[in-house]
């Protein structure tokens, strides 16, 4: 067995989900909405799967879906892209995982961001390299120029950014992407970006890709998610950007993970992206919902650190009066209080306690008044 | 870039298929029907859209089509087979990367039978490994203990084995696989088995797994797939199954993968496990394409080799009369003649010429009749 599997344990959104599926608790921890996503893209699906062929689509994704994607960017952030620059993938999970098995090799240095997504530091030792962390610190979790120049060796070969961050809700301002994309241009370095909450922000600020920025539209691989954008996380619809190339490169790896994706919900997503009216409905969803959790948790007396994107709120424990490390809340959350959480130390290497639990947002007003209730008596 | 991306090729199933997509050629090349699949099946999964979760499903499947699997084969193959013994995942493709990346450490050797599919020998190069291959030779494709022994040595850890074999269409005897498991144990290996084509036999021979012979059952991860099961190849949905332990560590692997796989076509194979009468349904229609595609092939003078399973049948060229090699026989059957077929040279590493070309036999007997029309014109 690969030890790097051997060592790991369940993802942590997993086994707070496994907790709750009975019905007798409520979750707020993995990041799903509690409603059952659009309509109008279910019924697309049902469709095709009458209309439509059911056999392999080609690899790289169905036409439609790939001018889609290209048409949707190039509305909406203004990027110069076409078909031959989108590979479409069973999620973004799995194009981050194309995207860095394609571009480490073994012997590489990749730089990681701390608090970041558990999947990037194992699959960068899986795939042979090294993953060099770079801390971000509360509240406002901004990338330091200096710190990351510092950790650039002549090794290092690439870096992942997830702008919009999971799990702090934080959002890259023009000044850090700019110092990001110089640092990538400085050192030579492939940018993986995973902008899967690029659609959930609710700063008013449009989101920039650091795909467009000066020097790296051949460096860069900008990955996007259908589950994020209209709220359908089953249905693993995700894709990645890139100079054809890149891309390229990346679809050599993507043909031995999952060789294709589903044809029925990959022209559901196509019709879909042309909706505005579907994608604004979804983002004013969530905007209520943020506000909701917000001022409950602000009526129950607990502290929260800036969040501008995402559907997550994140509670600052001691600024909230509570004396416990995140992972024992998390833990006696979920057992004793009936309330799923992720604790940010999931998102740390070495699970160092962080102080700061993660709350998703995106469910029934009754239900968030559910959870923060069941929080409250940690206070 | 990782080497073994930067120097491979797009599939020689995807390229084909793409010469055929425009409708100008027919495509007897990669393995999928032509007709859009059951109706139940489409219907089921229509309905679950509408009426079930399309957020997050548990990681390793719905419990539904867990319990419908290990159901399936404790009926067809008399497995001892519970839910947790099975994982769910984004297709064959998925389950075999996840095998292979969990499974196999750096500086492994895994013995690959040559010819076989061709993600086998790429990914576990990926994975760090070193594929080390035992030559299969026609007619009859037979696997060969002596030759399989001298294969391994102190660093081989497991075996690829892919029964019914693809492209060949030929099936391990009782003999044969009694000596795999024997290989096996003697030599601690562990076998990963690509099972795919279990329910594409024309033998009247219920099909054997590996996991179920003496002393298997903690070494094997066997694989399935609904595509070729129901003749769904779009659907993306396949499965692993394992003793628990061994199939919590392929999961570990497929987390990071796909994580998940959609709800809704979960459950309309779950139902469609059940249905005898569709399974049985979805094998004579294949029995009836394969009679119709070697009663062309006869009446056209050409010599094929015993193919008793998967919807492929091979062409002997030379004794055929046809003094092309059948790389080479492949590339003008596809651009002056029409028809895209598969040399076996592309399942073997480095594409010697074998003298076999592979057509696919599930489509409607017109389609096939001009097919082989287009090819006899190389007699
Ligand atoms: C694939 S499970 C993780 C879902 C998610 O984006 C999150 O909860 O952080
Ligand atoms: C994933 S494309 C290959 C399909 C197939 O099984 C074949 O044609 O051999």
């Amino acid at each position: 067995a690969h030890p790097v599997y051997a060592a790991m344990g369940e993802t942590i959104f997993e086994a707070m989900s496994a907790l709750c599926r009975d019905g007798s608790r409520v979750n707020l921890g993995q990041g799903f909405p509690d409603d059952n996503g659009p309509p109008e893209l279910r019924d697309a699906a049902a469709r095709a799967l009458a209309s439509r062929s059911n056999q392999y689509p080609p690899m790289a994704g169905v036409p439609e879906l790939r001018d889609a994607v290209a048409a949707f960017y190039r509305r909406t952030q203004g990027l110069d892209l076409t078909r031959d620059g989108v590979i479409v993938t069973s999620g973004a999970t799995e194009a981050l995982t194309a995207a860095i098995l394609s571009v480490v090799a073994p012997g590489d240095e990749v730089l990681v961001f701390a608090p970041s997504y558990d999947l990037y530091a194992p699959m960068v030792r899986r795939a042979g390299g090294t993953p060099v962390f770079v801390a971000l610190t509360p509240p406002a979790w901004r990338y330091d120029r200096a710190a990351i120049a510092a950790a650039i060796t002549p090794r290092t070969t690439a870096i992942i950014v997830n702008d919009p961050l999971n799990p702090t809700g934080s959002v890259a301002s023009a000044a850090e992407l700019a110092d990001l994309a110089a640092l990538c241009s400085d050192h030579d370095l492939v940018a993986i970006c995973d902008e899967v909450w690029e659609g959930v922000r609710f700063d008013g600020v449009p989101h920039r890709s650091l795909l467009s920025l000066p020097g790296m539209a051949e460096r860069t691989i900008k990955i996007g998610s259908a589950g994020k954008l209209f709220g359908l996380t089953g249905w693993k619809i995700g894709w990645l950007c890139a100079a054809p190339a890149m891309a390229r490169l990346v679809a050599r790896a993507h043909q031995f993970l999952t060789f294709t994706t589903m044809p029925a919900t990959q022209y559901a997503v196509a019709e879909g992206l042309a909706r505005d009216d579907v994608l604004a409905r979804q983002h004013a969803g969530w905007a209520r919902t943020r506000e909701a959790l917000l001022r409950l948790l602000a009526d129950a007396g607990f502290a929260v650190l800036p969040a501008p994107a995402t559907w997550f709120a994140c509670i600052d424990l001691a600024a909230s009066g509570i004396a416990l490390d995140d992972a024992e809340f998390s833990r006696r959350a979920v057992h004793e209080g009936g309330v799923a959480t992720i604790p940010l130390s999931a998102f740390v290497e070495d699970g160092a306690p962080t102080g700061v639990v993660r709350l998703c947002h995106c469910k029934d007003e009754a239900v968030l008044a559910e959870g923060v209730r069941r929080l409250a008596v940690f206070r």
